[in-house]
């Protein structure tokens, strides 16, 4: 069974963790995955769940930051626009998306129709990677009932590595996947978290960082390298801090530091996108009066927040690496783990 | 038969117009419909094929500009991160547009595949309105098989109003639907068209403009009017112009000019999108030495550029009322058409 | 004396206008001018002061947008990222912008240091058009001591058209300059103001229009017109609505409606940038805790400030025109006041 | 004498260098500092001259991007809209930049008029750090003279480190200042230069990593530590690519990976700023017929051209800590320089 990269002694940064040390330490939130794993569909969908109660009836205060735009994430111009999430987040690959995103505007539509809440329009956010490597992606073989199932399933302690929508990412050349951490950060007495989930596909193999160790060389003698920086990367990340959205667009920028540090350089062919939310400052539909108090952080005090965001998303890299096992595309292609070519190797 | 609204007698703005006075005057783009009419779903699919060859093997220089982004349009990062689009446009009701997006992966797919174009990413660009008013959105009505017989239909000169995506679609509390016009530019001895494909679900009745006459006061008195600017309005602009994609942007923004003088105030609940394309200046996959040339226009003679835009953008909003016919919904609501209501009070 | 276009029976929109109907109903709001009128130097600069008390303490809730970025206004890149001012807003000729900062700066260094306010880090924001049809604008006359006299002259009922930063500018081939208007909404049982204060630059004279009446064409005839639609607009709004930073942007983006329905096509040419703030939601520089609450306004209430936003753009800039003079610029050029030609050679 | 960080054995990636590693590898462009030491000013002006000819005549193809707003860069807005670049780029200190944008607008109508260049707008672009720790900054002491003076010494071998507008700024408590680095990247046959050119004002003592070793919390122990990461970092970035605007603002966006790297985690109170522009594919203000050709790179080449942008940035910040001197500031403050804590006790 693997282990999380902290368990072999590598730290990252300096700021306290949350318990689980995943995005789920941000109360409320939860993620499930659901796998495909047939001879020629090896694929998936990761949800992450931002709240308990409805989305759509209570938004979130939210933000997305597109750095590179090579990508396919659906939903993006309305959370700009209203600085709102309306739906659960979900991770696939390329070609599903379209199918992804019909899954949850039925999912939604289905709540709120049982929840009483009235709906006539959904803007479900779907992000994704391209794992053509090892999946046949043509196929397009997520449905509707993986994504019910991903919601079904979402938990705390959810799984890392090869799984959901990181079943067949590649990652520096090395098989990537879905990977989490959190960071704490204090505010006058009171203390949040800033939780990041990666879907890790990304990479050429000659630059991954481990921890300020530039092992890449090294790894390319070992494995069938990846030559250029090319994929995606998803960042999700999620706190509890109380911040507008425009404050939280600011802290998820910095997930290109974290990034930056394992060793990409955003490369052409990367879609690089962040979106967050935060479950402070739910926003109410009709609030009486018209209006509604939210809460803000004093601006000069988001730096902390900027720190935890970086570390937390470097780590959740590393994680998406040291979870994932070595795996078999459909036509044969094996994309090494960092434990086996590498984490195994370390001490005794 | 409905006529365009030229044909009362209005013009709009003071440049020449193209043959058919469509975007399709743009030499290469054609437009096809799919119309769906049941007892509850009252709905369809338009696409613009922006030209006859593959798109995707040689993409065309585009642009986005979103400028009440309170809607659900998919594709548009990778347009503004790239400068390129690579499939046709498709346009939808709200909720189909997942479904709408897999169909033209699936299409896409299909293409590549018969014409030997290597493809394993795709980036559809799929638009929508919000047509519950008269359309049972919640069924969900458009299946790949409608999309694939708006794309077969397509042809230069396509029908407009009540029509494909159109179909349900209500604008200033009238019936709305698809409109289009075009206008004429020359740069130093050389003519070139902008087009512009509007689907228009928009605007408060009181605010309706009509070149410049401010009838919606009276029209109020004959309908049930709209009291609420919202909707939304999606807004496709072709050209044969020979720009780059910062200079399309600069051009599809002036949609907003003449958007506004219809009446429009872009209200919060109007997802105001511009998509554009040019068929000059396609971009190849691998040019030979690595660059290739593109022609761009003199900054300083974009005005009349601008101009064609704002112009063809009006009057299609109005050809879109004028071509529509009476309808009515799935629950009995009826949406006059402005036929009905006014242009054919006008004259003997 | 000239009026003002709603004393001509003139009526733009439908919203109530403030007691001033100028940005100076909004309690806090101070508007003052310097005019230079020399042989060769017919310029000038106007200071909207956002509140009494020291902006730069407590900064003000604020929005930029760039929606034609052919112009030189300064401090845009910190609007942006902190959804803060924290200085007045100069306006100034194009060529002045540079020494207009400095004095802002100066300005700002000397108040803070009289008031006990740290500063060491100043963001003034300084806009501009290029008044070179009438002013000789590369004597750059505007100096430190104009400025200062335009932030001590500053007053509610301030003076509008050839007057300040608006001495020499030309709008539809017409005296342009300085113009205000404001509009009441309602949000709960609270009346709120929307002011707008444009400094007026841009427009060809064939597409002016009054209210709706196209009287450009018509115009042509009795000055020499302005062929192109250039020069530029600032497009300054304030407010007491309690919106975050994000909805300011929003409402601010309207003021593009009221500049259309002018007949402006944003020409290529043609700066337009809007600038907000609200007096509401200052911003603490060290809350208690390290965390503030801030009062936003439901989102889908917006729609009546974004139409009173648009409502009051369009009359300021009427009454930029209406409130001008006819003037002779410094090499002979005349540009005819719209009182000389139009207006008043209505009614009796 | 200080040596460059490669002159002690330090390596940044893996791309070729120009002969001076340095901006000026870019043909045509130059470099000149004019710095002001006395008792209380300790600041300067630095100019990056992009071209031998008039760069309004005919503009530089251009691009800005602003990763962290918190900074008063001037010119920006015009830079993204049009996408060009018309005069030198100038840095120097925080409250001294309307100064420099006055002087530049001087420098420029007095050199079109020479040159017989009409000019009645002009858009220069000054950028900014803080540096108050050092420098007594109210003093405001950078006059045009300063600016002429840096103009006309620009050079190809500049000086680097505590130097014109780095004479004071402190990066990770060590004294920073100018520093650049190059790289050669080939696209078919042809061989470019991409060159950058910082000003370096960050930064935690904390988290300063040297090509990857982490020596920050040793350093710490020596100096009086930075403890946030706030001040700036100015990024100039010139290369002779044929790209198009969009492509450098791809390519500009990667300084961000080298900046990170010597860890930056862009910080709340440091402005990031990254402006580029090309040698190549100069515009024509009135091309014949309307029309030029620009030349622009395969997009999917491009990615060499990011990790050239993120190397160089990387080692020309390094390049500015090693070059700079231990420097007194006007009230006794002293940060020492990484040569006097670091690089001369490695080696023998």
């Amino acid at each position: 069974m693997n282990k999380r990269i902290c368990d072999y002694g590598f730290t990252v940064g300096t700021l306290p963790k949350g318990p689980l040390n995943k995005i789920t330490d941000v109360p409320g939130v939860t993620v499930g995955h659901c796998t495909i794993d047939t001879a020629e569909s090896k694929t998936g969908v990761t949800v992450i769940l931002p709240c308990e109660d409805n989305p759509f009836a209570r938004k979130l205060t939210a933000a997305a930051f597109v750095h590179n735009g090579f990508g396919k994430t659906l939903g993006i111009p309305q959370v700009e626009e209203l600085g709102t999430l309306e739906t659960p987040i979900a991770l696939t690959n390329t070609l599903n998306i379209g199918k992804v995103h019909d899954a949850m505007v039925g999912y939604m539509l289905d709540r709120c129709e049982k929840e009483d809440v009235k709906c006539t329009s959904i803007n479900p956010v779907v992000g994704e990677c391209n794992d053509s490597i090892l999946n046949k992606i043509s196929v397009r073989a997520v449905e509707e009932r993986h994504v019910l199932q991903a919601i079904e399933g979402a938990c705390k302690d959810f799984a890392e590595g090869d799984v959901g929508a990181g079943k067949s990412t590649v990652c520096f050349g090395l098989k990537g996947g879905i990977g989490s951490a959190s960071r704490l950060v204090t505010i006058g007495e009171r203390t949040y978290t800033i939780g990041v989930l990666v879907q890790s596909n990304f990479g050429a193999t000659e630059t991954f960082t481990l921890c300020g160790n530039h092992i890449g060389p090294m790894l390319k003698e070992k494995i069938t390298p990846s030559d250029l920086d090319r994929g995606s990367i998803m960042m999700v990340v999620g706190t509890d801090l109380p911040v507008s959205d425009r404050q939280l667009r600011r802290i998820i920028r910095r997930c290109g530091v974290g990034l930056s540090r394992t060793g990409s350089f955003m490369g052409h062919g990367s879609g690089d996108i962040m979106l967050g939310f935060t479950t402070a400052n739910r926003i109410e539909s009709e609030p009486q009066g018209g209006t509604q108090q939210i809460e803000i952080v004093q601006e000069s005090l988001l730096g902390q927040a900027f720190t935890a965001c970086a570390e937390a998303t470097e780590e959740a890299i590393l994680n998406s690496l040291a979870m994932a096992h070595t795996c078999t595309g459909f036509d044969g292609t094996v994309k090494y783990s960092l434990t086996d070519v590498y984490l195994n190797t370390l001490g005794k």
